[in-house]
């Protein structure tokens, strides 16, 4: 057991059909990127699908031939013998649309213009996303998810399945996550946001065109992401006030540790990553509020789930708390769903949810064996 | 009581001996300006002085003839009757070296250049600023004040007048502050660094001469400071999820009222504060550690303390939490100091220390009545 699925490609499905956005907007066509490990059932009955947060994508789990060091981003909890076990169920994980590593999103060509999308690429919310994804479960023969599975961005996707298809759901995983973003969530995105909005060679979105890319703001954007990942006691105990020399050097060059491992962490994000997808992700987190049609009651926006929950939180995160968590628990519990709750003792803030946390694992290895036990009756 | 002081003016001191900083570099000659409010007594023995935090000033209290609207940052707190009394003391605020309201700053002619300072005005510290204020001290015929008062940036300033002038101060409140940063603290300076200092209009530090300001830059960081400066829990209250309009828009304009607060709040700071002072304010915080010439013994920097203490915080601050304020009292009281702690419950997270808390304004009150009596012996 906990071996790799081992090398593993991405495929690419293309959808004619046009799909209409939350917004009103319609895309006419689009290619969603994904990869499978695993195999899925004779009755079909064992797929799982792992929504990806901010900035993850499609390739969750193994390697690439020839790059067996660009691990999937969830491979620890993904493979044979892993707590989403691939020997038994069929694990789908996909680039969501507007994403930037293969799905249709604003560095695509918008056929109508042989241009970029960029600006012109709609803002996408969790609700298109699942409908997106139910297409592609569609094309590939899963009527009902034996799991939807998510972290942060994408419990708020797991939680959505729930409520736009009770039917094709079985269990939802959402983990350190949460049923809206507070002021405070929304202020840091809108800081974020800000941050690549204003960058000079944003160029309204349309940067492609430019041949530039705006790299100072979504730098800046990942540093200040990376602060509301880690809880302030990781961040302590990891860096502290150790200095990068050994003496003061009263300049604006690094000085302090954690200041050389941001500056990193945002380098290498905005050499990766497409702002204009950052911006999407951040809207989508903005806008997801499943009692927005019911006057803010969470109560009954939750009355249409039919599914089994498992809710997991991490006792640093500060990014989205337990209390957060509860907030799902609570209308769940009102709505007479079965639900697990479990509030892991974790020091490493909202980044826990990717980490090898043994009462973590435990708790994910425990719940899907019955869910895998549930799919082989 | 709970009158004004009414009508101030600021006043301005001139100083031609050269001022070494704690980085090695030599300030030849300064000024600061500084207002005074009360009446100093026969003995000398009623002076308080008021250190400002990082965005503010030496317009502490009163209002400029001819407006009446621009009262003084803890006009709140200072005035006759008021908890800081000023028919009982002698109260003097300043605006900091490296300031940009009067004081020697960043955008002031460099005599030797007869350029603005720019990017060669030195990195400052703590200690630098308490060094200056002493001088003012002096001037002002102020052998020992009957406290140093100050909250956040300026209670750290209030602590170090404990350790370089222990017999030249009676009283110590610090509020809302911290011994030193954490490396959580640290990383948000850098990050609001960062934007002011990739902002294409930062030139360096030399904007000046090129008829810009980096606005941007200053702007995204006073937005990021603002988050930590509120509660999540009054964030919540006064916007949650409130639209700006009545309906979703789906684009990167503002949608939710805590948006637009944000916007409004940093662009309002970017017309007048000065980029260069944001960035040597931030790394006077930076530097600030009273253990670190003592192998980081907090108890060991404290030892020289001579004055008597008073030690607020806030329940709901997560900038400067009640955790850290306990660090100021624990070493402290370890040396056999007499500190008072109060630990304030308010909704208003690191802005409480600007905030008439009725708690709050109590604690000053009794506390500075007794230290006004001890004057008057």
């Amino acid at each position: 057991m906990d071996k790799s699925v081992g090398i593993v490609s991405a495929q690419c499905a293309w959808f004619d059909t046009p799909l209409t956005f939350r917004s009103g907007a319609v895309l006419p066509r689009y290619e969603l990127v994904y990869e499978t490990y695993g195999t899925l059932n004779a009755q079909g009955s064992n797929a799982i699908l792992i929504c990806h947060a901010l900035s993850g994508n499609h390739h969750v789990a193994g390697y690439y031939a020839g790059d067996e060091k660009n691990l999937g981003w969830w491979d620890n909890m993904v493979g044979p013998g892993k707590p989403i076990n691939t020997d038994k169920f069929f694990v789908v994980g996909l680039n969501n649309l507007g994403g930037c590593h293969g799905s249709t999103g604003p560095a695509s060509i918008d056929p109508l213009t042989g241009q970029p999308y960029g600006a012109s690429f709609p803002v996408i919310t969790v609700q298109d996303w699942v409908e997106s994804q139910a297409r592609l479960a569609d094309l590939l023969g899963i009527k009902k998810f034996a799991a939807v599975i998510g972290g942060s961005l994408g419990g708020m996707q797991a939680l959505q399945w729930s409520l736009a298809y009770p039917e094709r759901v079985a269990h939802v995983l959402a983990i350190a996550s949460a049923p809206r973003l507070t002021a405070q969530n929304i202020a840091f995105n809108d800081v974020a946001r800000n941050a690549i909005l204003t960058d000079p060679d944003f160029h309204g979105g349309n940067y492609y065109q430019h041949g530039v890319v705006p790299t100072r703001g979504l730098r800046l954007a990942r540093m200040l992401g990376h602060i509301t990942y880690l809880s302030d006691d990781v961040m302590a105990d990891k860096f502290g006030r150790a200095l990068r020399t050994d003496q003061l050097n009263y300049g604006y060059e690094v000085e302090f540790q954690i200041e050389s491992y941001l500056r990193y962490q945002g380098d290498k994000f905005a050499a990766r990553f497409d702002a204009n997808t950052y911006l999407l992700m951040t809207k989508a987190l903005d806008y997801f509020d499943p009692a927005h049609d019911f006057g803010g009651d969470m109560n009954k926006a939750f009355s249409r789930a039919q599914a089994d929950f498992l809710v997991i939180s991490f006792t640093t995160d500060w990014r989205f708390s337990p209390q957060r968590s509860r907030e799902i628990v609570q209308p769940l519990l009102h709505n007479r769903r079965n639900v697990s709750y479990a509030e892991i003792d974790s020091a490493h803030g909202h980044d826990s949810f990717l980490m090898d946390e043994p009462q973590y694992m435990d708790v994910m290895r425990a719940y899907l064996d019955n869910v895998a036990k549930e799919c082989a009756r």
